[in-house]
């Protein structure tokens, strides 16, 4: 998927909205935990309900390598259920890999081929040859951190460099050129909304992946005030406020009532700025 | 295992050498192509050639995952086999994570206890909340990313703070406080041997996992010329040198055979400073 399909995507379902698959067995509602793979099962039903209000999908790693082959396996079933009964939605994962180039190979056929992600969320530290095996690859995506939404993004992120930049500036203008804007995102926390402003002066026309929503106290407004472009250029991501929104076996209900209210102020944010019409 | 405990496997084994298994599917010997798990059955074969002249084992998560479950399942058996049948090997998680605190804690649960890992790679980009929830278990490590051996360590971790340091300089700076030397080591590759100097002054004490000998070309005498301190301080990492010095079905000989010779050169640099006895 280009960057064009995505914005059409966006448009046709008049939503920017990344649904995030943090999903812990431990908050999975009782009534599934009889399945022989309770975190697919969970999914599969808030995907069911949530997918006519997002254009995109993110797991977060973490949750399923906690459980070991078997999470491995419902992260799987997870990727081919999204891809066969939902072929237009964006599939990102949640992984924040880098390693050396021959490593970064390995990684991108893990999330690239093994599993078929549209999308890899990379920490950029490593530098160039960390990033270009996914680059490399023909369709997909990076997602670049740039200047994350918890409390420690202060301690190298926003370090001054010797440029008079900060450091999440300076990871932003060096890696941009490395691809282009139909291959590189960046992560930018909705807790950080001034930044945007700024970041958008360095890259008019990237995508940019914006958690924090939701839980962690972002604004839907002010992300879109400061960081919406022509294309829209968004996508936010909420995790928890959703698929958490009700952990008992109404849980299905809750979810879709959660994305389909940020669906709505979406649809009002882009109707605003004339990239849908009404 | 805490440092005093590394110091004496170094002393006792005569070796600071760490094994890495970076093992690819692609390159195992056909003999082994029959077993149900090809990777774990060629793991534990280079483990048991290459046991006595190692501290430690160190599997690079990247070659695990493109296989999906059945790598998983690999991962889990190398880990289990060195813990139950080499129970004083230190098994590291070559994994360069780090995300938001929340996450961080499922990936410690993931390394730490679903798999039985001593320490795991992390990468600082995210800050201390992204490294904390490790450090909060008991008795395992974080070995966090400063200088790494690549070519694109210069883009980010070399650049210029206004501090007038670099940015390596400053992860270490500011992150060890946040452990102790019983809790957290750096990276800092062998090709950049010259810098070891200048990180010991920031940290005597701590230990350093050094990658980059062999394949990639580092010096194991500048190395330790540099890097060393009274309780050796370092675990210097081979990897394709040693998995894959010869890949026909003589393979556990060739891996003997240079793990052997590095641990040659090691117990020489432990003998002249005095750190063992003849």
């Amino acid at each position: 998927m280009n960057a064009e399909e995505l914005f059409r995507n966006i448009q046709r379902k008049k939503s920017f909205l990344c649904v995030g698959l943090d999903t812990d067995y431990k908050k999975i509602p009782k009534i599934l935990l009889h399945k022989e793979y309770p975190v697919f099962e969970f999914n599969r039903r808030i995907i069911d309900a949530t997918q006519g209000y997002a254009v995109a999908y993110k797991p977060n790693l973490a949750f399923y390598e906690m459980l070991g082959a078997a999470g491995y396996m419902s992260l799987e079933m997870t990727v081919n259920y999204l891809r066969e009964s939902y072929p237009d939605q964006f599939i990102i994962a949640d992984a924040k890999r880098g390693d050396i180039g021959n490593t970064s190979n390995m990684y991108a056929q893990a999330f690239f081929k093994t599993l078929d992600f549209d999308a890899i969320t990379l920490s950029p530290y490593m530098g160039r040859d960390s990033i270009s095996p996914f680059l490399e690859v023909e369709g997909k995506w990076v997602i670049l951190l740039a200047l994350t939404s918890n409390e420690g993004s202060r301690d190298f992120q926003q370090l001054q460099t010797a440029e008079g930049k900060q450091l999440f500036e300076q990871v932003i203008s060096t890696s941009a050129p490395w691809g282009n804007v139909n291959n590189i995102m960046y992560v930018v926390g909705a807790t950080k909304a001034e930044a945007l402003a700024g970041i958008r002066k360095l890259i008019p026309e990237h995508f940019l992946l914006v958690p924090g929503i939701g839980t962690q106290g972002g604004s839907l407004q002010e992300v879109a005030g400061h960081g919406m472009n022509d294309r829209c250029g968004l996508l936010v991501n909420a995790s928890r406020s959703i698929i958490y929104a009700d952990v008992s076996d109404r849980f299905e209900d809750a979810a879709r009532k959660e994305a389909s209210m940020l669906q709505k102020q979406m649809e009002e944010i882009l109707l605003e700025r004339n990239l849908i019409v009404a």
